[in-house]
């Protein structure tokens, strides 16, 4: 891993690497947050997913995270949200291809030969820091933002032993139903919709359970209700039981404005959870 | 005014609007954040000036001013850097023309028809904030980051009837002796140095004092500690026993991760003295 930049942030650093994937067969870039007390031994690790057209700069520098995870001693992981690159498929749509990798592994062509997020964040990434010697433990929470609500969801439901807590921010909950979905699994996956499920919230909370409780944040003025569809993760939570808090914010939009102000309670979360 | 965005913001409100500007004569776009105290009457304002290459946005999206803000009960304007557009006069290099003003006002062409900022943040943008019934209080405070804590310092130290607070985040402090200045003075200004005292804050500081307190903070890895020479205004304040404050921050760059990491104690300072 190449050390691109390393900022102090609120007494920690805020590095950047670049860094060849095998996942995903491109060089990728991430951002990596250590607060404070990663200099007296290993904190817990929360991942922050990012949604459509972002990198792994936006939340990084746009939502605030930093002060709280140096608050509350986590450090923070921003990966990028899909592969890129010129020999890296493409679409000119901007919620297709490079920028819209959805966290999961793409089984059909153009995009299977690098679209697998999942393996990526799932597992290379993790194995990597690890290798790193960085001051990290092996505790993780997941949290992220519209499509990255979608993938910190996804990912958790399914894989409950390399997270020990889960929220998100306007996330995308049932793709399966929507137009930030149905486009993308039939590229990325193929036509059968059985095989959709696996990469839906919802359906994965209905079939699988969660061990532990959720957070969700919905701004109510948000321009994409209709894409993102918060009453069927209010629906699925409720009917299935699952303990956990979803809140209408009054007045909230899709920005990073919006994300900036519940940072504060996400990461004071997953801290709870992660220094248990 | 013409509202280009309005989104909440830490129960508040972040706007972006665009308006004619007199001063300037061309179209300018800046920030303003409404706590949500302004909901119940007027609050103070905190102007917000940012530095070289940046424009209205830098600071409203990156320097996490508005949870302060909030907590505080202040409004925060974020004007852009310079006048813009295809009929205003630039240069090549990224520190002169626009995006680069120095927060003064040209005297020489081609400068001299449009770069009159210290005009339109001192005068012109407060005037029609006024005029637009804004709930802000005629309390105004001024900060700003490096090329803009030089225009904090400047304004305020000129027009201490206009300023209740002053406080700087790496500022550049001594432009007359700087090549982030010089270059700058000599275009917009002309060649009579003796006019460029009016626009450096050590000799202002020097030769008109400063009616309060001041808060300075400077990082000790800044990349560009030749060009803004903290120790010339630790010497003048001292010498001239001012009261304040200028903190040597260990390890902090000249980076947003370096505002931000400082934007609550700017922000707490300023509210202190402009709620008294």
């Amino acid at each position: 891993m190449e050390l691109i930049s390393d900022n102090r942030s609120f007494g920690g650093r805020q590095r950047v690497y670049r860094h060849a994937s095998q996942a995903l067969s491109c060089e990728m870039t991430f951002g990596l947050y250590l607060p404070p007390q990663a200099e007296a031994g290993p904190v817990p690790v929360l991942w922050y997913l990012a949604g459509l057209t972002c990198t792994h700069e936006n939340g990084m520098t746009k939502a605030g995270l930093q002060q709280h995870a140096a608050r509350h001693g986590l450090a923070l992981v921003f990966p990028d949200t899909s592969p890129r690159g010129e020999g890296v498929a493409d679409d000119e749509a901007f919620d297709l291809g490079q920028g819209a990798g959805f966290y999961l592994n793409a089984a059909q062509d153009p995009w299977a030969p690098h679209f697998r997020m999942q393996d990526y964040v799932l597992d290379e990434l993790p194995r990597l820091l690890a290798e790193e010697g960085l001051p990290l433990s092996g505790k993780h929470g997941i949290m992220g933002h519209s499509m990255g609500g979608h993938g910190a969801l996804t990912l958790a439901l399914k894989n409950p032993e390399a997270y020990a807590s889960v929220s998100a921010l306007a996330p995308i909950v049932t793709p399966t139903t929507s137009d930030w979905g149905r486009k993308q699994f039939a590229a990325y996956l193929g036509e059968d919709e059985a095989v959709w499920a696996e990469h839906d919230a919802c359906q994965l909370l209905e079939s699988r359970g969660w061990t532990g409780d959720i957070l969700i944040d919905q701004g109510t003025e948000d321009q994409f209700l209709e894409l993102l569809q918060p009453e069927a993760m209010a629906d699925t939570l409720a009917r299935t039981r699952t303990p956990g808090v979803l809140r209408m914010q009054e007045g909230y939009d899709h920005s990073y404005f919006f994300v900036a102000s519940f940072a504060g309670d996400h990461v004071a979360w997953h801290a709870e959870r992660l220094t248990r």
